[in-house]
């Protein structure tokens, strides 16, 4: 099961140098990743809502080919690891016109309250560890 | 009595045309506008703090010459409206290399409590309005 | 005959207030232009190819209700004046879930060459100014 | 030999989560990244004048702790690798209030022509080959 983002690149989005400034693309993978909640029927608003934050613990970033306007980017998403305190995440990065993989990235997440500390998702909101484990188990 | 806000243009404030991108004028008026608030002694995390919001009601902007990176921009900003509801500024953002007026703009900021609630500051934060209100007439 | 331009708010394009910082309407207006030229047929990367150049020359903006994250913004676009030197832009932003008319712009724009020279549309690229030209009309 | 830039936070930096966007980041080690080619006497827009592209092949971030606005931050950047073909970065954020170690990071980079193709520093520019070489075994 794939989870699959797509969109235009944006004017603003490029730099001088012609073409989408790589640190765009750490933004274009937090899209991917909304996206990947919502099919799983998880909304981060609401996770905000209920006091959950979802903090970035780390980023990468591999550049092959670069984008620029006029180009769609597909970005397929995929959750690599989740225990109820951690998560992880894959990005894989199309150029739609061409097919090319252009963008590979990763990054890691963790569940922290309002008051910034470490949340065991399992325990305190089991309805919420089901969709996200569920989530996770499909794309194995 | 001038408030003078000076930097390096960045990379990726640049795009495609190569220059920056217009949107990123609209940061530089906000960049501006906190050293403005820091000069009279108002330090706009303290407010947020106290429970005060400053959004902003509207902007504008008019391009004459653009920036590139390698340019040092120079944002001289003046409070030309105060009455403890809200507030209004302008800009003038020159190339310090050349020494050119290259962008104008305008700014209006009302205040709010947390709940979004019109505030009289000068009702209930008369300190503040003390500040607000000294800094505004030291530029007439 | 309208254009519209609708997507959901990313979640970077938040900040601390809890909603979408003010710099990014400006950013929405320049989706929303580009979809505009899209629907009369005129595709900017090819202008650009072309070695035409679409500067903004001003902008404004206006804030009457803000969005946050999981909000979807709607933006109606409207070319308010071309002559084949020269463009005017209005916008009015729309939240999608309530109804209601948050924000509304205008921006101004010229045609230059890469040599940051001024452009007359109609002389040197007449099939441009019919599709702009036309696109202008239909609106009228 | 230490290379140090310091700045505040810019508000629109942050977002709903209160905290410094993830994102940023990135852009602060580029931020940083061109006050070493500064300091080493590497001006990037002679660079680009000279038809030089320096892009980004990867990038990465471990988040420690958060900044938001009212906060300065310090990076401390440093050439970990350099060949004439490509070179290495990392980045080590500090909270200046706190001294804290609150970010590292790492980008790696190449030399390209305009048209893309890969550049050999030492042959065609012995000169900046010298600067970026020196700037690297001083830092040894």
């Amino acid at each position: 099961m794939k989870h699959i983002y797509e969109r235009q690149v944006y004017y603003y989005e490029t730099d001088r140098m012609g073409i989408v400034h790589h640190s765009n693309y750490i933004r274009w993978f937090e899209e991917a990743r909304m996206l990947y909640l919502k099919n799983i029927d998880v909304d981060y608003r609401i996770l905000e809502d209920m006091g959950i934050l979802v903090p970035v613990l780390s980023v990468s970033s591999k550049y092959r080919k670069s984008f620029t306007y006029g180009d769609t980017f597909r970005v397929e998403s995929h959750c690599t690891f989740f225990n109820g305190f951690k998560f992880d995440y894959e990005y894989k990065v199309y150029n739609v016109q061409t097919g090319e993989l252009c963008n590979t990235g990763t990054s890691s997440h963790c569940f922290l309250t309002k008051d910034m500390k470490p949340l065991n998702v399992k325990k305190t909101y089991p309805q919420l560890f089901e969709k996200l484990d569920k989530g996770y188990r499909e794309q194995l």
